[in-house]
């Protein structure tokens, strides 16, 4: 059985990626950052999540000072409602994906693993760079000169399952392999319970891509959605 | 004045970029990585090392887990002693070269920099293969599709002043800049008082560059050199 690493925020798009990666035959272990990012709820569904798919779930917590000067991260900015503005957020933190997948990339190597699923999407996204195909192919790259396992004839392949599907494609999907999206969090400020705002822009998207699916919005929201 | 951030073991390599940085007109950060490796005499001449070149120095602590099974960083596998064997050696540490240059490229974006330096070289080097041009040219067209700064127009230039020099070349290098050696450590298992073991790869190429540099082997070693 092949293994694969999967980046995993227990959000919507990267709960899809492991319920695929499932679904697709791999051992999983699954991987969530602590780098004092507001949504703290998220590594609770991320547990949670990574259990009922008998994943292995590896937490790596990083230091805040290579990601400060985000909305994400420093409480002195303001997480900022959706605008449809197409300029580069706020919430963009620095090299964040190419920390992520650095860190996956080892593991991979530790693991043995063929594979590192991440659930970015060149679609309904928010503009961040580090989200695009050259991005990941660019990563790919690098990755497979960078390891001994590569050098000694075990590449990585960086799936990116999700990069081009809209929001509501990502739900259909995952809505056929079963995925319980009232238990994933995506807002940018969920509360302690796992509640979603409704307005940043991570909700707003979400929300759409029910609307567009036309799925029920499980999302558990602290305003009326 | 531009500024650069210097990857900064407090190494014979790293220490020669960084006087090479400043010589070159640029303002630097340099930064550090506390893994939970064997010789951590190196963080405090690495410490010291900045504040001599006026540079901002910074550590960053990541977590041991996905740098398991590498003689660096655990207890259990022994630091070999040097064999000229040219295979990828048990102190290789995987994706390390690229978690190192991912926070790098965050610190960069953080404080505008324009340059990364890091003193890799493919020449007198321990068989890694994140230590060849091909990775580093990989790694730094992946950072410039990853980064809001790069989109944005400011790109960041991975600088290898040492990549083609031989060890004997560095040290006659950093000799004519005034690196002062005796203040920094490139052994395996350096002691705590920073002394050299003399026997593991690191201090056989560091003793053979000064050797073959003509120049006085100024180490500090534990037993006789």
């Amino acid at each position: 059985m092949p293994t694969a690493i999967v980046l995993f925020s227990g959000g919507l798009d990267s709960t899809t990626c492991l319920a695929l990666a499932k679904v697709s035959g791999y051992e999983c272990h699954t991987v969530s950052f602590d780098y004092g990012q507001r949504h703290k709820a998220e590594m609770q569904a991320a547990q949670a999540l990574s259990a009922h798919y008998g994943a292995k779930h590896h937490v790596i917590r990083l230091p805040t000072e290579s990601f400060s000067g985000s909305a994400l991260t420093d409480n002195s900015i303001d997480v900022p409602d959706h605008t449809g503005d197409s300029s580069i957020p706020v919430t963009y933190v620095p090299a964040r994906n190419t920390i992520f997948l650095s860190f996956a990339l080892g593991l991979a190597e530790v693991y043995k693993a063929s594979a590192i699923f991440t659930g970015v999407s060149s679609i309904d996204y928010s503009h961040y760079p580090d989200c695009r195909p050259e991005f990941i192919q660019a990563f790919e790259n690098m990755a497979n000169l960078a390891t001994k396992a590569a050098v000694e004839g075990s590449p990585v392949h960086i799936k990116t399952p999700l990069l081009h599907l809209s929001k509501a494609q990502t739900i259909a999907l995952g809505t056929t392999l079963g995925v319980d999206y009232s238990q994933t969090i995506s807002c940018y400020q969920a509360n302690s319970s796992g509640e979603a705002c409704g307005r940043c822009d991570s909700c707003s998207l979400r929300k759409q891509g029910f609307a567009e699916a036309k799925l029920t919005d499980v999302t558990r929201y602290t305003t009326p959605a």
